[in-house]
């Protein structure tokens, strides 16, 4: 039997992302890889129902005013217990602390709505949409510790249209997200690859 | 006789930007402007000799220490005895006062060899290569009062590849340099497009 890289979602929404992923592994476009388990800071998130409809284990661990660095250590705990190799960041909206970074080496995914490093931070596409960018797009990076910040792994461009208004945008970019986040899994799995100073280059 | 607009090249270089701009205006490719002159800071500039071998007349006007309000002063004067519509900047490395920017509003224009936001200011592709973007590119803008920042006109994108190093991907972010420049003096010598906010919007 071939080795599964074991993904680790975490969300706080409804994890389009997250859906995406799934149903890019439900298909085989998405190869070598399965969800252990869907984590939300948010027991409302639509996305762990989703999760729980797809048979997939989903826990919400609250924050509710908890230290930061504590309830991240309770997330690595549940990640450990169900053998996560790979973090994937589906619209998680916290930042990790500095101990769950280290805990998970280059094993941790986000993806961005924009072409990084423009754009950093919230409303992404709303930014680039106000600044009168004429391409944007999407990033998947691993995570470091400066917010939206570490090597990218793949980027995707959206042109920006006379006609689009920001939901227009955003939507259009989403639709890149869908496939840049799955693009992205895959050559991390396949660990073929080595990292350059920030340069993610694929080896021949 | 249909309106030909003048155009006003300022540089510091060897003007490759320019060359390429007067090549299409030689091929017909960029129609309804003519160069009226060349001006550069520096008066050993190879895009000086480079403008009188094809006729344009060149005139070197040096800064030497002088204010920046009054060197700019001098090249208004200049441009507007040629009768300049438009200013272009090709590799012009000096900052206008905010004289020279009011004498000429939504009339200079500058390249730059990033997707912007990202990479404003010197070696831009350098700064791209280091950072490890998968997307590079250039950025032709109107000129305001903050460097590399006006109102976008057009912007063009290179792929980095993993073979590249940053000549290699400085030379491919020109060949769209060169492209980009005369697409964009097209688009607003047509007069056809609207500014909302910092959105350049083509009209119907």
């Amino acid at each position: 039997m071939e080795f599964m890289t074991r993904l680790g979602i975490l969300l706080s929404g409804r994890g389009s992302n997250f859906l995406a992923i799934a149903d890019n592994i439900a298909s085989g476009q998405l190869a070598d890889c399965e969800i252990a388990v869907v984590l939300s800071n948010k027991a409302d998130a639509p996305g762990l129902d989703a999760a729980r409809r797809r048979g997939l284990k989903a826990i919400a661990i609250e924050a509710n005013g908890r230290k930061r660095a504590e309830h991240d250590e309770e997330i690595i705990d549940i990640l450990r217990a169900h053998h996560v190799d790979l973090v994937i960041l589906a619209g998680y909206m916290r930042l990790l602390s500095r101990g769950f970074i280290q805990a998970f080496p280059l094993r941790i995914l986000n993806i961005h709505p924009s072409l990084l490093p423009a754009f950093p931070g919230l409303d992404a596409q709303q930014q680039a949409f106000n600044y009168g960018v004429h391409v944007a797009g999407c990033t998947v990076h691993f995570v470091d510790e400066q917010l939206d910040h570490g090597v990218i792994i793949t980027q995707r461009t959206v042109p920006v249209l006379p006609t689009d208004d920001e939901p227009t945008l955003a939507h259009r970019i989403l639709e890149q997200e869908h496939i840049a986040y799955s693009e992205a899994i895959a050559k991390v799995i396949s660990g073929n690859y080595e990292i350059q100073g920030r340069r993610y280059i694929p080896k021949k």
